[in-house]
Protein backbone atom coordinates (compact mmCIF):
# COMPACT_ATOMS: atom_id res chain seq x y z
CA UNK A 1 0.00 0.00 0.00
CA UNK A 2 2.98 2.34 0.35
CA UNK A 3 4.45 1.81 -2.28
CA UNK A 4 0.91 2.62 -4.47
CA UNK A 5 0.13 5.43 -2.24
CA UNK A 6 3.78 6.84 -2.73
CA UNK A 7 3.49 6.44 -6.83
CA UNK A 8 0.38 8.74 -6.63
CA UNK A 9 1.50 11.29 -4.84
CA UNK A 10 4.78 11.59 -6.83
CA UNK A 11 2.93 11.86 -9.90
CA UNK A 12 4.42 15.42 -10.91
CA UNK A 13 7.65 15.23 -9.24
CA UNK A 14 8.58 11.70 -11.62
CA UNK A 15 7.19 13.96 -14.41
CA UNK A 16 9.95 16.18 -14.14
CA UNK A 17 10.27 18.82 -17.37
CA UNK A 18 8.59 16.72 -19.56
CA UNK A 19 7.67 18.10 -23.08
CA UNK A 20 10.38 21.10 -22.23
CA UNK A 21 12.26 20.40 -25.66
CA UNK A 22 14.93 18.01 -26.14
CA UNK A 23 18.21 17.01 -23.94
CA UNK A 24 21.03 20.01 -25.22
CA UNK A 25 22.36 19.63 -21.70
CA UNK A 26 22.82 16.02 -20.13
CA UNK A 27 24.41 15.58 -16.71
CA UNK A 28 25.59 11.77 -16.07
CA UNK A 29 25.88 11.05 -12.64
CA UNK A 30 28.67 8.42 -11.72
CA UNK A 31 29.78 7.45 -8.26
CA UNK A 32 33.44 5.86 -8.61
CA UNK A 33 36.18 6.73 -10.58
CA UNK A 34 36.61 3.24 -11.83
CA UNK A 35 32.70 2.66 -13.24
CA UNK A 36 33.17 6.37 -14.87
CA UNK A 37 37.24 5.31 -16.24
CA UNK A 38 36.20 3.66 -19.38
CA UNK A 39 33.53 5.84 -20.44
CA UNK A 40 35.42 9.12 -20.37
CA UNK A 41 37.82 7.50 -22.28
CA UNK A 42 35.78 6.52 -24.63
CA UNK A 43 32.94 9.47 -25.32
CA UNK A 44 36.77 11.64 -25.06
CA UNK A 45 35.03 13.73 -22.23
CA UNK A 46 38.29 15.82 -20.36
CA UNK A 47 38.29 16.73 -16.97
CA UNK A 48 37.06 20.42 -15.89
CA UNK A 49 39.64 23.32 -15.81
CA UNK A 50 38.07 25.12 -13.20
CA UNK A 51 35.34 23.65 -10.79
CA UNK A 52 32.05 24.84 -11.39
CA UNK A 53 31.06 24.30 -7.44
CA UNK A 54 33.37 25.41 -4.45
CA UNK A 55 36.87 24.02 -4.51
CA UNK A 56 36.42 22.29 -0.92
CA UNK A 57 33.97 19.62 -2.79
CA UNK A 58 35.59 16.81 -3.87
CA UNK A 59 33.73 16.05 -6.99
CA UNK A 60 35.20 16.11 -10.11
CA UNK A 61 33.70 17.11 -13.69
CA UNK A 62 34.68 15.72 -17.03
CA UNK A 63 32.94 17.98 -20.15
CA UNK A 64 33.15 17.47 -23.87
CA UNK A 65 30.49 17.74 -26.88
CA UNK A 66 28.36 14.15 -28.15
CA UNK A 67 26.30 15.10 -31.24
CA UNK A 68 26.60 18.41 -30.54
CA UNK A 69 25.02 18.57 -27.19
CA UNK A 70 26.90 19.00 -23.88
CA UNK A 71 27.52 16.08 -21.55
CA UNK A 72 28.60 16.79 -18.55
CA UNK A 73 29.99 13.56 -16.59
CA UNK A 74 30.44 14.13 -12.81
CA UNK A 75 32.15 11.68 -10.42
CA UNK A 76 31.89 11.86 -6.74
CA UNK A 77 35.19 11.91 -6.04
CA UNK A 78 37.71 10.92 -3.19
CA UNK A 79 37.22 11.72 0.24
CA UNK A 80 39.67 13.73 1.50
CA UNK A 81 40.87 12.06 4.95
CA UNK A 82 39.71 8.75 4.10
CA UNK A 83 41.17 8.40 0.08
CA UNK A 84 37.97 6.52 -0.93
CA UNK A 85 35.66 7.34 -3.62
CA UNK A 86 32.67 9.50 -1.68
CA UNK A 87 30.50 6.56 -2.39
CA UNK A 88 26.64 6.36 -0.81
CA UNK A 89 23.81 9.12 -0.60
CA UNK A 90 25.17 12.14 0.95
CA UNK A 91 27.60 13.05 -1.59
CA UNK A 92 25.18 12.40 -4.25
CA UNK A 93 22.91 14.16 -3.07
CA UNK A 94 25.33 17.18 -2.53
CA UNK A 95 26.84 16.36 -6.25
CA UNK A 96 23.36 16.63 -8.06
CA UNK A 97 22.56 19.38 -6.19
CA UNK A 98 26.06 21.25 -7.29
CA UNK A 99 25.67 20.12 -11.17
CA UNK A 100 21.91 21.51 -11.64
CA UNK A 101 22.81 24.45 -10.35
CA UNK A 102 26.19 24.38 -12.35
CA UNK A 103 25.28 23.15 -15.79
CA UNK A 104 21.03 23.41 -15.49
CA UNK A 105 20.85 19.90 -17.23
CA UNK A 106 17.52 18.98 -19.30
CA UNK A 107 18.10 15.73 -18.13
CA UNK A 108 20.30 13.92 -15.23
CA UNK A 109 21.04 10.10 -15.74
CA UNK A 110 22.82 7.93 -12.93
CA UNK A 111 25.26 5.32 -14.24
CA UNK A 112 26.89 2.47 -11.94
CA UNK A 113 27.14 -0.78 -10.88
CA UNK A 114 24.43 -2.54 -8.62
CA UNK A 115 23.36 -5.60 -6.65
CA UNK A 116 20.72 -7.76 -8.68
CA UNK A 117 18.16 -10.29 -6.77
CA UNK A 118 17.72 -13.62 -8.84
CA UNK A 119 14.69 -13.46 -7.42
CA UNK A 120 13.89 -10.56 -9.05
CA UNK A 121 15.09 -12.18 -12.50
CA UNK A 122 19.02 -10.64 -12.16
CA UNK A 123 22.38 -12.07 -13.03
CA UNK A 124 25.56 -10.92 -13.13
CA UNK A 125 26.46 -8.65 -16.28
CA UNK A 126 22.71 -7.84 -16.44
CA UNK A 127 22.13 -4.16 -17.41
CA UNK A 128 18.65 -2.56 -15.97
CA UNK A 129 16.59 0.88 -16.58
CA UNK A 130 15.47 2.06 -13.33
CA UNK A 131 11.60 2.74 -13.64
CA UNK A 132 11.16 3.82 -9.70
CA UNK A 133 13.94 4.42 -6.83
CA UNK A 134 13.16 4.21 -3.32
CA UNK A 135 15.48 4.20 0.08
CA UNK A 136 15.53 0.86 1.84
CA UNK A 137 17.45 2.37 4.96
CA UNK A 138 14.90 5.33 6.06
CA UNK A 139 12.57 3.34 8.28
CA UNK A 140 10.56 6.21 10.09
CA UNK A 141 7.48 4.62 11.65
CA UNK A 142 5.82 8.27 11.98
CA UNK A 143 2.50 9.16 9.97
CA UNK A 144 3.53 11.16 6.40
CA UNK A 145 7.45 10.30 7.69
CA UNK A 146 7.34 6.81 6.71
CA UNK A 147 6.41 7.27 3.02
CA UNK A 148 9.16 10.44 2.74
CA UNK A 149 11.82 8.30 4.42
CA UNK A 150 10.64 5.57 0.99
CA UNK A 151 10.90 8.22 -1.38
CA UNK A 152 9.56 6.08 -3.58
CA UNK A 153 9.94 8.02 -6.77
CA UNK A 154 9.41 7.07 -10.80
CA UNK A 155 11.94 7.80 -12.99
CA UNK A 156 11.38 9.98 -15.99
CA UNK A 157 9.43 7.16 -18.24
CA UNK A 158 12.42 5.74 -20.25
CA UNK A 159 10.61 2.63 -22.22
CA UNK A 160 12.38 3.66 -25.22
CA UNK A 161 15.61 3.66 -23.71
CA UNK A 162 15.45 0.39 -22.29
CA UNK A 163 14.61 -0.92 -25.48
CA UNK A 164 17.33 0.91 -27.20
CA UNK A 165 20.24 -0.40 -24.86
CA UNK A 166 18.40 -4.10 -24.78
CA UNK A 167 18.44 -3.55 -20.94
CA UNK A 168 15.39 -4.90 -18.49
CA UNK A 169 13.64 -2.18 -16.05
CA UNK A 170 13.17 -2.44 -12.59
CA UNK A 171 12.81 -0.50 -9.35
CA UNK A 172 16.13 0.55 -7.45
CA UNK A 173 16.47 0.70 -3.68
CA UNK A 174 19.22 2.59 -2.41
CA UNK A 175 20.60 2.39 1.05
CA UNK A 176 24.34 3.02 2.09
CA UNK A 177 25.48 -0.19 3.37
CA UNK A 178 27.45 -2.67 0.82
CA UNK A 179 25.78 -5.71 2.87
CA UNK A 180 22.18 -6.54 3.13
CA UNK A 181 21.06 -8.02 6.16
CA UNK A 182 17.57 -9.73 6.47
CA UNK A 183 15.16 -6.28 7.56
CA UNK A 184 16.85 -4.64 4.37
CA UNK A 185 15.87 -7.36 2.36
CA UNK A 186 12.34 -7.14 3.32
CA UNK A 187 12.35 -4.17 2.81
CA UNK A 188 13.63 -3.97 -0.52
CA UNK A 189 11.84 -6.64 -2.10
CA UNK A 190 8.64 -6.56 -0.27
CA UNK A 191 7.86 -2.72 0.50
CA UNK A 192 9.95 -1.33 -2.31
CA UNK A 193 9.17 -3.88 -5.34
CA UNK A 194 12.81 -3.96 -6.13
CA UNK A 195 15.44 -6.58 -7.55
CA UNK A 196 18.22 -3.56 -7.87
CA UNK A 197 20.24 -2.59 -5.11
CA UNK A 198 22.80 -0.01 -4.57
CA UNK A 199 24.06 3.28 -3.05
CA UNK A 200 23.08 6.70 -4.77
CA UNK A 201 19.89 6.72 -6.74
CA UNK A 202 17.23 7.50 -4.43
CA UNK A 203 19.56 10.51 -3.32
CA UNK A 204 19.86 11.60 -7.04
CA UNK A 205 16.14 10.92 -8.13
CA UNK A 206 14.83 12.70 -4.63
CA UNK A 207 17.09 15.52 -5.35
CA UNK A 208 16.20 16.20 -9.11
CA UNK A 209 12.75 16.13 -7.61
CA UNK A 210 13.26 19.04 -5.70
CA UNK A 211 14.58 20.84 -9.02
CA UNK A 212 12.57 19.45 -11.07
CA UNK A 213 14.68 17.73 -13.23
CA UNK A 214 13.73 14.21 -15.65
CA UNK A 215 15.96 11.31 -13.79
CA UNK A 216 16.72 8.05 -15.76
CA UNK A 217 19.15 5.31 -14.11
CA UNK A 218 21.56 2.60 -16.10
CA UNK A 219 22.66 -0.26 -13.75
CA UNK A 220 24.88 -2.93 -14.25
CA UNK A 221 24.56 -5.82 -12.31
CA UNK A 222 28.00 -6.92 -10.13
CA UNK A 223 27.03 -9.44 -7.82
CA UNK A 224 23.85 -11.37 -6.75
CA UNK A 225 22.24 -9.95 -3.25
CA UNK A 226 20.51 -13.14 -2.76
CA UNK A 227 23.08 -15.27 -3.54
CA UNK A 228 25.65 -17.66 -2.17
CA UNK A 229 28.76 -15.09 -2.78
CA UNK A 230 29.23 -12.57 0.05
CA UNK A 231 28.48 -8.96 -1.49
CA UNK A 232 32.07 -7.29 -1.05
CA UNK A 233 33.89 -10.55 -2.68
CA UNK A 234 31.60 -10.69 -5.30
CA UNK A 235 31.52 -6.57 -5.99
CA UNK A 236 35.32 -6.63 -6.26
CA UNK A 237 35.77 -9.80 -8.69
CA UNK A 238 32.85 -8.37 -11.04
CA UNK A 239 33.52 -4.53 -10.91
CA UNK A 240 36.39 -3.66 -13.62
CA UNK A 241 33.87 -6.14 -16.06
CA UNK A 242 30.69 -4.46 -14.89
CA UNK A 243 31.73 -1.01 -15.82
CA UNK A 244 33.24 -2.33 -18.77
CA UNK A 245 29.75 -2.93 -19.57
CA UNK A 246 27.68 -0.40 -17.83
CA UNK A 247 30.25 1.45 -19.86
CA UNK A 248 29.13 0.15 -23.55
CA UNK A 249 26.21 0.69 -22.44
CA UNK A 250 25.90 3.90 -20.92
CA UNK A 251 27.76 5.39 -24.37
CA UNK A 252 25.15 3.84 -26.43
CA UNK A 253 22.33 5.28 -23.61
CA UNK A 254 23.59 9.13 -23.84
CA UNK A 255 23.67 8.85 -27.51
CA UNK A 256 20.53 8.17 -27.86
CA UNK A 257 19.57 10.41 -24.95
CA UNK A 258 20.79 14.02 -26.39
CA UNK A 259 18.99 15.86 -28.61
CA UNK A 260 15.70 13.55 -28.08
CA UNK A 261 12.62 15.31 -27.04
CA UNK A 262 12.43 14.44 -23.31
CA UNK A 263 8.64 12.84 -23.80
CA UNK A 264 10.30 10.52 -26.35
CA UNK A 265 12.93 8.86 -23.68
CA UNK B 1 40.00 -0.19 16.80
CA UNK B 2 38.43 1.28 13.97
CA UNK B 3 37.62 4.15 16.29
CA UNK B 4 41.44 4.84 17.31
CA UNK B 5 42.32 4.68 13.33
CA UNK B 6 39.34 7.08 12.32
CA UNK B 7 40.04 9.69 14.87
CA UNK B 8 43.63 9.69 14.45
CA UNK B 9 42.72 9.92 10.13
CA UNK B 10 40.32 12.89 11.16
CA UNK B 11 42.76 14.74 13.60
CA UNK B 12 43.40 17.39 11.12
CA UNK B 13 40.20 17.80 9.55
CA UNK B 14 37.96 17.81 12.92
CA UNK B 15 40.50 20.76 13.89
CA UNK B 16 38.82 23.03 11.42
CA UNK B 17 39.97 26.45 11.31
CA UNK B 18 40.75 26.78 14.60
CA UNK B 19 43.10 29.38 15.59
CA UNK B 20 41.41 31.97 13.09
CA UNK B 21 39.68 34.19 15.08
CA UNK B 22 36.24 34.75 16.56
CA UNK B 23 33.03 33.83 15.71
CA UNK B 24 31.27 36.55 14.10
CA UNK B 25 29.15 34.40 11.48
CA UNK B 26 27.39 31.55 13.37
CA UNK B 27 24.99 29.05 11.54
CA UNK B 28 22.82 26.88 12.99
CA UNK B 29 21.15 23.97 11.73
CA UNK B 30 17.88 22.60 12.93
CA UNK B 31 16.27 19.61 11.08
CA UNK B 32 12.84 20.22 12.13
CA UNK B 33 10.53 23.47 12.51
CA UNK B 34 9.10 21.93 15.54
CA UNK B 35 12.86 22.00 17.04
CA UNK B 36 13.62 25.10 15.86
CA UNK B 37 10.40 27.48 16.35
CA UNK B 38 11.22 28.14 20.04
CA UNK B 39 14.36 29.80 19.46
CA UNK B 40 13.74 31.99 16.75
CA UNK B 41 10.79 33.11 19.17
CA UNK B 42 13.58 33.76 22.02
CA UNK B 43 16.29 35.35 19.92
CA UNK B 44 14.14 37.42 17.57
CA UNK B 45 15.44 35.84 14.29
CA UNK B 46 13.52 36.76 11.49
CA UNK B 47 12.73 34.82 8.18
CA UNK B 48 15.36 35.73 5.05
CA UNK B 49 13.06 37.90 2.41
CA UNK B 50 15.13 35.99 -0.05
CA UNK B 51 16.97 32.63 -0.22
CA UNK B 52 20.64 32.48 -0.57
CA UNK B 53 20.58 29.20 -2.53
CA UNK B 54 18.21 27.64 -4.81
CA UNK B 55 14.18 28.42 -4.74
CA UNK B 56 13.96 24.59 -5.48
CA UNK B 57 15.47 24.11 -2.06
CA UNK B 58 13.12 23.56 0.74
CA UNK B 59 15.41 24.77 3.38
CA UNK B 60 14.51 27.87 4.90
CA UNK B 61 16.84 30.62 6.44
CA UNK B 62 16.03 32.79 9.11
CA UNK B 63 18.92 35.41 10.68
CA UNK B 64 19.41 38.02 12.94
CA UNK B 65 22.44 39.92 15.55
CA UNK B 66 22.72 38.21 18.45
CA UNK B 67 25.08 40.39 20.49
CA UNK B 68 27.07 42.26 17.55
CA UNK B 69 27.24 38.52 15.57
CA UNK B 70 25.28 37.51 12.61
CA UNK B 71 23.36 34.40 13.70
CA UNK B 72 21.95 32.30 10.53
CA UNK B 73 19.32 29.35 11.78
CA UNK B 74 19.04 26.85 8.45
CA UNK B 75 16.30 24.41 9.04
CA UNK B 76 15.69 21.93 6.47
CA UNK B 77 11.74 22.51 5.47
CA UNK B 78 9.25 20.18 3.83
CA UNK B 79 9.85 17.96 1.59
CA UNK B 80 7.30 19.45 -1.38
CA UNK B 81 6.29 16.31 -2.17
CA UNK B 82 5.34 14.43 0.80
CA UNK B 83 4.74 17.34 3.17
CA UNK B 84 7.09 16.53 6.32
CA UNK B 85 10.20 18.09 7.48
CA UNK B 86 13.23 17.09 5.58
CA UNK B 87 14.92 15.31 7.91
CA UNK B 88 17.93 13.13 7.44
CA UNK B 89 21.39 12.58 6.33
CA UNK B 90 20.63 13.84 2.19
CA UNK B 91 18.99 17.09 3.43
CA UNK B 92 21.21 17.91 6.02
CA UNK B 93 24.47 17.60 3.92
CA UNK B 94 22.90 19.00 1.41
CA UNK B 95 21.97 22.30 3.94
CA UNK B 96 25.09 22.51 5.35
CA UNK B 97 26.74 22.75 1.89
CA UNK B 98 24.12 25.37 0.71
CA UNK B 99 24.54 27.60 4.54
CA UNK B 100 28.74 27.17 4.24
CA UNK B 101 28.39 28.69 0.46
CA UNK B 102 25.94 30.99 1.71
CA UNK B 103 27.03 32.67 4.36
CA UNK B 104 31.02 31.63 5.23
CA UNK B 105 30.58 30.94 9.09
CA UNK B 106 33.28 30.58 11.23
CA UNK B 107 31.80 27.79 13.18
CA UNK B 108 28.52 25.70 12.12
CA UNK B 109 26.14 24.53 15.47
CA UNK B 110 24.04 21.51 15.18
CA UNK B 111 21.47 21.37 17.49
CA UNK B 112 18.39 18.95 17.89
CA UNK B 113 16.25 16.09 19.83
CA UNK B 114 17.85 12.76 19.72
CA UNK B 115 17.84 9.33 21.46
CA UNK B 116 20.05 8.39 23.97
CA UNK B 117 20.98 5.05 25.48
CA UNK B 118 20.58 4.64 29.05
CA UNK B 119 23.61 2.30 29.20
CA UNK B 120 25.54 5.31 28.27
CA UNK B 121 24.83 7.26 30.89
CA UNK B 122 21.15 9.01 29.24
CA UNK B 123 17.66 10.37 30.57
CA UNK B 124 15.12 11.59 28.82
CA UNK B 125 15.39 15.51 29.12
CA UNK B 126 19.41 15.45 29.25
CA UNK B 127 21.60 17.87 26.82
CA UNK B 128 24.62 16.39 25.34
CA UNK B 129 27.53 18.36 23.65
CA UNK B 130 29.11 15.92 20.64
CA UNK B 131 32.59 14.81 21.28
CA UNK B 132 32.52 13.15 17.96
CA UNK B 133 30.47 12.20 15.02
CA UNK B 134 29.25 8.77 12.87
CA UNK B 135 27.07 7.16 10.77
CA UNK B 136 25.90 3.50 11.94
CA UNK B 137 24.10 3.18 8.57
CA UNK B 138 27.13 3.10 6.10
CA UNK B 139 28.52 -0.84 7.01
CA UNK B 140 30.79 -1.26 3.49
CA UNK B 141 33.49 -3.96 4.10
CA UNK B 142 35.91 -2.64 1.85
CA UNK B 143 39.39 -1.88 2.62
CA UNK B 144 38.92 1.98 3.27
CA UNK B 145 35.39 2.53 3.00
CA UNK B 146 34.69 0.67 6.14
CA UNK B 147 36.40 3.99 7.98
CA UNK B 148 35.03 6.57 5.22
CA UNK B 149 31.58 4.95 6.06
CA UNK B 150 31.94 4.99 9.77
CA UNK B 151 33.40 8.30 9.13
CA UNK B 152 34.26 8.98 12.80
CA UNK B 153 35.41 12.72 13.26
CA UNK B 154 35.66 14.47 16.52
CA UNK B 155 33.74 17.26 16.84
CA UNK B 156 35.95 20.97 17.62
CA UNK B 157 37.09 21.25 21.00
CA UNK B 158 34.03 22.55 22.89
CA UNK B 159 34.42 21.46 26.40
CA UNK B 160 33.80 25.45 27.93
CA UNK B 161 30.73 24.79 25.90
CA UNK B 162 29.50 22.16 27.45
CA UNK B 163 30.68 23.45 31.23
CA UNK B 164 28.70 26.35 30.06
CA UNK B 165 25.23 24.90 29.44
CA UNK B 166 26.24 22.16 31.72
CA UNK B 167 25.66 19.55 29.05
CA UNK B 168 27.67 16.09 29.26
CA UNK B 169 29.81 15.28 26.62
CA UNK B 170 29.15 12.02 24.55
CA UNK B 171 29.78 10.57 20.99
CA UNK B 172 26.53 11.10 18.27
CA UNK B 173 25.92 8.20 15.84
CA UNK B 174 23.68 9.20 12.93
CA UNK B 175 20.86 7.00 10.97
CA UNK B 176 18.32 7.63 8.42
CA UNK B 177 16.01 5.52 10.39
CA UNK B 178 14.36 6.65 13.69
CA UNK B 179 13.96 2.79 14.88
CA UNK B 180 17.30 0.62 16.14
CA UNK B 181 17.48 -3.54 15.38
CA UNK B 182 20.26 -5.35 16.86
CA UNK B 183 22.40 -4.73 13.80
CA UNK B 184 22.30 -0.74 14.12
CA UNK B 185 22.69 -0.58 18.46
CA UNK B 186 25.36 -2.85 17.79
CA UNK B 187 27.81 0.08 15.50
CA UNK B 188 26.72 2.57 17.51
CA UNK B 189 27.76 1.24 20.90
CA UNK B 190 30.39 -1.15 19.54
CA UNK B 191 32.07 0.13 16.81
CA UNK B 192 31.12 3.79 17.37
CA UNK B 193 31.28 3.66 20.98
CA UNK B 194 28.15 6.29 20.92
CA UNK B 195 25.33 7.23 23.54
CA UNK B 196 23.45 9.27 21.69
CA UNK B 197 21.61 8.49 18.23
CA UNK B 198 19.88 10.92 15.71
CA UNK B 199 19.83 11.70 11.85
CA UNK B 200 21.20 14.53 10.87
CA UNK B 201 24.82 15.37 13.33
CA UNK B 202 27.82 13.02 11.30
CA UNK B 203 26.24 14.51 7.81
CA UNK B 204 26.74 18.16 8.44
CA UNK B 205 30.47 17.14 10.24
CA UNK B 206 31.30 15.59 7.45
CA UNK B 207 30.41 18.25 5.14
CA UNK B 208 31.85 20.81 7.49
CA UNK B 209 34.91 18.72 7.22
CA UNK B 210 35.33 18.93 3.54
CA UNK B 211 34.73 23.04 4.20
CA UNK B 212 37.43 22.70 7.31
CA UNK B 213 34.19 24.53 9.47
CA UNK B 214 34.53 23.51 12.94
CA UNK B 215 31.47 21.59 14.07
CA UNK B 216 29.65 21.76 17.25
CA UNK B 217 26.31 19.59 17.87
CA UNK B 218 24.04 19.49 20.74
CA UNK B 219 21.17 17.30 21.68
CA UNK B 220 18.30 16.75 23.67
CA UNK B 221 17.53 13.43 24.76
CA UNK B 222 13.52 12.33 23.23
CA UNK B 223 13.52 9.08 23.77
CA UNK B 224 15.70 5.91 25.47
CA UNK B 225 16.53 3.76 22.62
CA UNK B 226 17.81 1.12 24.90
CA UNK B 227 14.85 1.32 27.36
CA UNK B 228 11.49 -0.54 27.07
CA UNK B 229 8.88 2.33 25.47
CA UNK B 230 8.87 2.05 21.28
CA UNK B 231 10.85 5.26 20.02
CA UNK B 232 8.19 6.60 17.22
CA UNK B 233 5.69 7.08 20.28
CA UNK B 234 7.84 7.89 23.04
CA UNK B 235 9.80 10.68 20.58
CA UNK B 236 6.05 12.72 19.35
CA UNK B 237 5.25 12.52 23.85
CA UNK B 238 8.66 13.98 24.32
CA UNK B 239 9.35 16.39 20.96
CA UNK B 240 7.44 19.44 22.26
CA UNK B 241 9.23 18.90 25.60
CA UNK B 242 12.53 18.06 24.10
CA UNK B 243 12.22 21.23 21.87
CA UNK B 244 11.70 23.63 24.66
CA UNK B 245 14.79 22.11 26.77
CA UNK B 246 17.01 22.18 23.84
CA UNK B 247 15.96 25.85 22.75
CA UNK B 248 17.40 26.92 26.09
CA UNK B 249 20.58 25.40 25.75
CA UNK B 250 20.55 26.25 22.27
CA UNK B 251 19.93 30.07 23.29
CA UNK B 252 22.70 29.99 26.11
CA UNK B 253 24.95 28.38 24.25
CA UNK B 254 24.71 30.69 21.02
CA UNK B 255 25.21 33.36 23.48
CA UNK B 256 28.47 32.19 24.59
CA UNK B 257 29.90 30.89 20.89
CA UNK B 258 29.36 34.27 19.21
CA UNK B 259 32.21 36.78 19.40
CA UNK B 260 34.31 33.61 21.19
CA UNK B 261 37.51 32.97 19.53
CA UNK B 262 36.98 29.61 18.08
CA UNK B 263 39.87 27.98 20.21
CA UNK B 264 38.11 29.01 23.25
CA UNK B 265 35.23 27.12 22.92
Amino acid sequence: MKQRDAHKAQGRAGQGRAGMGSVRTLVVLIAMEAEAAPLLEDLKLVEGQETPWPAALPFKHYAGSVQGADVHVVVLGKDPTFGVDCVGTQAAAMATMAAITAFKPDLVLNAGTAGGFKGGGCAVGEVFVGSSTAFHDRRIALPGFDVYGQCLLPCHPSDALADHVKAKRGIISTGNSLDCPGGDVKTIVEDNGACIKEMEAASIAWTCSLFKVPFVAIKSITDIVDGDKPTHEEFMANLFAASKAIQVTTAKAIKFLVNRNVSEL
